[in-house]
């Protein structure tokens, strides 16, 4: 019997999927969202979420408004992925019983920062379960959107030839969770990355409207380790120029001052929350930011290339 | 600036629900389910629930199995509770690190408990999330279900001369939770309600298929608490009849071997996952058996007949 280390997170969702088979129609366990038939030139879109005090956040290092705007706004890039709209949210907390920070001013911050995001995304909290923990603070989001009929953005639709595409610039929310816990002078910039992430809503549906766009999902563990369920799910390769990784200025400038590698940062980093899409060869996206990082290629392996290290995503479980 | 514990779980809800208002097409926070058109003749039903080790479990008194039916089955009682069917569900998990009960033979355990409740409410798992937590297990469900349009049964539909009344019988999770705690004899009838609650599915389908069947919900804090989420959704009153609370042979016979109230458990006891419903007079429910236990009044008192106790419901919130 392999321990639950040794199974890891992914074997783990793979015993879990072994054990459920969705109906036909339906799309289940492995990609950004659940896909279920609506019958009306729509389809809904399901995504969850649980985010562990002491595992995903530290009480005393994020504001309860910006832990109320990012509980809502992973979940929300899920749906970016996807390339559909949020229709709305449920929310169930596990609020510690007895002294400490979660108090009612704490909840009045962190209902602020979760509606702040969920009006900017245009879907509203339309239930949910408030319960209490001995210790610690949990949260679990679920989010439901909509997508026209046939066209959710799957992680299974890699073709050999693409060009491997990301959104936006990668690493800074990486370098921005660094300053925080290492106590450095803090760049905003960076600092909000981390706090305050931007599902990519607008650029999802622009992206899922483009036929020349195949697979897609949202980088929330590290393009490193994301790229590799696009591959895994559409049986192909890819080769990665890492000369082409997009970085802010502010993110070099952090690397500059600290000896960071900008490169590790934005393979292993996680928590983007940008796009990771695959573009046919000559296919077009208008208005969205993207800067194309390499190519599908056919034989299953992945290859970076302009650099030699073996850069592992992260793995916030067990780690 | 209330504390939490002043606020309470109520006023918890009440308070984010002032704050997120739901389009008007969308029933939101407040009931058991919330409840989406989908423009087809159905409606999308949601629920979501969370169960936080040390609050509403502990992980030496029920298997994995148990626990991992119990976890779909109480989001099923939801669906159940608004007359609709169960569609798919999403399981996030939040396991504790290092060495502890939760390891590859505890997830099969889980797991196979979790397939088996769905399975039986046909409605498999469609996706989720899997993360670490520092000590304690953390799960949540969401349900989707549907409804044909219109047919949702909610807690504010009770009308003055409605007759009140529940399905199956009441108290018996509570004893069998009494005699685990306890370490008492165990009775095999009420254990099993305790830990393998069964949602009453067939039961809500029919009830949500009866015009005469107006309010309902499902009992999951004890009747003497829930009833009054109906009655201050519906602007009733009741008057319940204390000699007319259905309780099993197996109930009666652990309150006489140990000297407990059963009035008191069925009131406040929580767990039981039977139907709360309001049935117009001369209503009729066909191959549901369900006790009359009083009457909607136009007073907007509860009054408790044939006993002189003013029970309050279970307080799962800061208890």
């Amino acid at each position: 019997m392999n321990s639950l280390k040794e199974l890891g997170e992914f074997g783990l969702i793979d015993r879990i999927r072994e054990n459920f088979t969705a109906p036909k129609d339906i799309l289940g366990i492995g990609d950004d969202c659940a896909v279920l038939p609506q019958k009306n030139g729509l389809q809904t879109l399901v995504s969850t979420d649980m985010l562990v005090e002491g595992t995903h956040f530290l009480l005393d290092d994020i504001s309860p408004e910006d832990l109320g705007w990012k509980s809502a706004a992973v979940n929300f890039s899920d749906i970016a992925a996807s390339g559909g709209k949020p229709v709305g949210t449920f929310l169930s907390l596990a609020l510690p019983k007895g002294p400490g920070c979660v108090d009612s001013s704490w909840m009045e911050g962190f209902i602020r920062g979760y509606r702040e995001m969920s009006d900017s995304a245009g879907a509203p909290l339309l239930g949910g379960d408030t319960t209490s923990s001995p210790d610690r603070l949990c949260i679990n989001v679920t989010v439901l959107g909509q997508v026209r009929q046939g066209g959710a953005k799957l992680r299974s639709s890699a073709c050999p030839g693409d060009l491997v595409c990301v959104t936006g610039t990668l690493g800074d929310s990486a370098a921005g969770l660094r300053q925080i816990l290492q106590s450095l002078q803090r760049t905003p910039e960076l600092v909000r990355s981390h706090y305050r992430p931007e599902p990519r809503l607008e650029w999802g549906i622009r992206l899922g409207g483009c036929d020349s766009v195949h697979a897609m999902m949202d980088i929330s563990d590290g393009v490193g380790s994301d790229l590799r369920h696009i591959l895994d799910a559409s049986g192909t390769g890819a080769r990665i120029d890492l000369s082409a990784l997009p970085f802010s200025p502010e993110l070099l400038q952090a690397c500059m001052d600290n000896g960071w590698d900008p490169k590790e940062l934005a393979l292993c980093g996680g928590e983007d929350y940008e796009l990771l899409f695959t573009l046919a060869p000559g296919g077009t996206v208008p208005d969205v930011p993207f800067t194309v990082i390499g190519t599908i290629t056919e034989d299953r392996k992945l290859v970076w290339e302009g650099g030699d290290m073996d850069y592992m995503g992260f793995r916030h479980f067990f780690k």
